[in-house]
């Protein structure tokens, strides 16, 4: 991991990067290869029945995911998703989510590993996907 | 496909479903297994570098492949995403994108088939993905 | 998990299903929703190099799965794979694979879950991949 | 495509790559990014019920989309598979299968695009892949 970089920091670079998006989402840890990312859900990520939608999850994966890599790796700030998949396990009804990313293998062009999304109590899995960012190379 | 289901009732029907999203995007084309939705960009779709987001054409990409479900069986509103792979090629510069989506097979429980995010004039394929939909069973 | 259900049994089942492969693989363990089994590799999975083909991965990943459910369902002998994704982060060297297998869910029609290829000490993982088998309904 | 590569030649390297595989397949068709690759079916690749076995369909795409980047650039011949996402429509019967291989993008490190795995009629689509392959960088 980048020696000192910090929840903190990263949310704030996150502002700078995502205006758009950054003040949906709240990192909740940080470590080596691995973030926990959590979803602040409004009416905005609904489908009928009140559930959540699919894009709402796969936004909350993706950027779970770039955070992991933004603490673990100098070029993470610059990495582009070029793979994911998906599998959705269930519809979450209105709630707060939470995103655990954990890298598998940072190489040298990429950076590979999986996400699982969950109740904010860690007791339901709604979804679970692999992700592929590719890094730039000096 | 469902004998007069037109691009003017699913397009309505949408409204309907989906108020939040539906004036993002147009209908272009539909038959029976296929569909042509087109996605309006605007800032909010944007990332760094003024390209349009993996979340945006993840966005597009489902409901595309969600609208060629509806022209293509009765029980097409009430299914869901279950699996879908995605591989993103090039980043997309703010314009206007075109999702494809081709329908394989209709099973009993299972939709299966691609989709094609292209740029308008469909000269440049921006990504490329596989949806699996679940339809209810009566 | 079935009640009685063995290693000794599911082993013993294979053989008489998939008489053509059982011999190459063991069952290390088993537990609802869980198993582990081991490639025993020979010369015939390898590529160029001296590593183990994708193909030979993929296989012992999907039969570590089939195996996870039928310890889990009776109606695991005949569920089938739909979808498969799969990352390759490195390719092994000739050697014995470990696949561990985990359910997420099992639903109606759809059984969903992740395996991971491992060496055999666990310290290195070759391989990710998320796997779909639907399940018939009676 | 690279200039004078024929089928003959590259039928010649598989050979001399892959010993074990290469005689049950069959190179029907190749063009710059597209290839035609037929699995000639025997009784190894079943399953019960005397269907094609998911790995044996998963073994024939990886070496037709391979084969599609062998002759699409000179790199091709040390690329390796990254991701592969499949999924499974139908199950075919005893018979020769076909895959058709179109590479929609060969960037500086990676290569994507899908394989169509049909029957030897192209009547029939029983499993359609997204592929993405790594190529070396000088």
């Amino acid at each position: 991991m980048k020696n000192q970089i910090s929840i903190k920091e990263i949310s704030k670079k996150l502002k700078d990067i995502f205006p758009q998006v950054a003040d949906k989402y709240e990192i909740i840890s940080l470590k080596s290869n691995y973030s926990e990312v959590k979803l602040l859900s409004n009416n905005k990520n609904l489908r009928p029945g009140n559930t959540i939608s699919g894009p709402s999850m796969f936004e909350l994966a993706d950027l779970s995911f770039y955070i992991a890599i933004m603490a673990s790796t100098d070029l993470g700030d610059k990495s582009v998703t070029t793979n994911v998949s998906i599998n959705f396990m269930k519809k979450p009804l209105l709630s707060n989510l939470l995103a655990i990313s954990q890298i598998k293998k940072i190489g040298k062009r990429l950076v590979v590993g999986d996400v699982q999304i969950l109740s904010e109590d860690k007791k339901q899995t709604y979804a679970q996907a692999l992700f592929t960012y590719s890094i730039p190379r000096n």
